[in-house]
């Protein structure tokens, strides 16, 4: 199959190592010459070109670029692809890029692949960067059957866990296991950042271990990213800080009158049901 | 010197065997016989009993105990002591702890090693736990010199890296790195695990990767810690807890203002200041 992949970075190249060797014609679209000769140079790509026209000849384009480019990257590629093509993403935010996709061109299937290092570039693409990683694909009741095939087929040569779901259930899904836990992480930082107390906010540097180094974590990550999540999946975010903030009220209650009991039972239910998610 | 550890699990056992090494006599207490024939089966202690008359000869005396615990130890050790007896604890939390501690002895300094492992019990004792570990003593102005000197000078034999501060400076700092984080994580998997549509909770426990499991592991650690914690350091991490849900509601508020200027700002500061406690 003529597979296209726009945008070759880290899931890009990563996309185009394991397709080619499934044995499809991996056709490359980047904006920079530099790229275009690394991808040439590591073999994820069969042809490459600054140029969208050399995806004239593609069944199937994956849009790989950042969040933000993905609607203004289909507006252009749909210019010069064959109707019958089907075009994929990979963002990691699903409802606003699924609606203004489908208004623009009938086979878009969305998806996001939740694999990933911290590296990025065409450098940092990875042979078997999914297997065995979840796959969302979110297609929607208007979206053609054979569109959704020819994705998934493709994605279960990439040997990934594939999961069907609306994008919304995608957004909110993500928002409770990625999004909410940066803004959590982030206002643990930035609360711990304003103690008065010079003293004290020196000594807990110098106390701090693995618990407040794993639970800061994603908070301290890329500002860049952090931003896209919150302005992509506003709504889903939103109501996902809402409820964590009442329950973390709930919590605050708890503490205050010494409800002890209640407290326990919180933190067992949590210590019984977190494996579910591991 | 006649040291006396009172309480040998994972803490007391590990400071028996390095004291040990540095050649100090090492009586331990423990009120379970199992435990003293462990104790003096892997060598943390020279001699050790169920009978607190043992210490009747111990110059500085290490209560080990749950925190529970180290308040009514304290009360029947002293009936047994010498009155130049020297008494420390390693309670997680100071204010409350030293305070009671010191009505009842004069020669009492608060200690907290922040060394440990998931382990507990005898068994779990470790040599060099306390290496380039912080150990903090909290001498209070009524603390006489010459007992601070005594445990320190035993601290420094087990290579810490000691900290002086009051029981208030050391119940904030722990409450900002290690309380407050535990009820941050905790309310992270409870409001998750409230999530009304079915689907997309199990969709959001397939697709939970690293960030999802790193900010939430204290949350869904031991319970009986977590309200210990709570329960301990309450006023402290109270404080915590309302200026964390004051920045929470500020970065909401961002998001709902769509001001990405100033979340971008907020997380630049935490990238930038993140590795000060590391």
């Amino acid at each position: 199959m003529n597979v296209g992949i726009l945008g070759l970075g880290l899931i890009g190249g990563s996309l185009g190592f394991d397709l080619r060797a499934c044995g499809h014609h991996i056709i490359g679209v980047s904006h920079r010459a530099s790229t275009i000769e690394t991808a040439l140079a590591i073999g994820c790509v069969d042809q490459a070109s600054v140029d969208i026209n050399i995806l004239g000849a593609a069944e199937v384009v994956f849009i790989c670029t950042p969040l933000g480019l993905i609607v203004p990257t289909i507006e252009q590629l749909i210019t010069v692809l064959p109707q019958t093509s089907v075009i994929t993403d990979v963002g990691s935010v699903k409802t606003p890029i699924v609606k203004a996709s489908l208004s623009l061109w009938q086979n878009f299937v969305g998806g996001h692949p939740m694999a990933g290092t911290e590296a990025s570039g065409i450098e940092a693409a990875l042979k078997d960067l999914f297997v065995e990683k979840p796959y969302v694909l979110t297609p929607t009741p208007t979206t053609p059957a054979s569109a959704t095939e020819v994705v998934s087929k493709l994605i279960k040569q990439l040997n990934s866990n594939i999961y069907y779901c609306t994008p919304e259930q995608h957004d909110r899904a993500v928002s409770w296991i990625s999004h909410l836990p940066v803004m959590v992480s982030a206002s643990l930082i930035a609360s711990c950042l304003e103690e008065k107390d010079l003293e004290v906010l020196e000594l807990a540097k110098n106390l701090a271990s693995s618990g407040f180094k794993d639970t800061s974590r994603v908070g301290g990550g890329n500002p860049e990213l952090g931003v896209m999540m919150a302005k992509y999946n506003r709504e889903a975010l939103l109501k996902s800080m809402h409820q964590y903030r009442h329950k973390f009220d709930e919590i605050i209650d708890l503490i205050e009158q010494k409800n002890w009991t209640h407290l326990e039972n919180i933190l067992k239910s949590n210590q019984q049901r977190r494996p579910d998610f591991l």
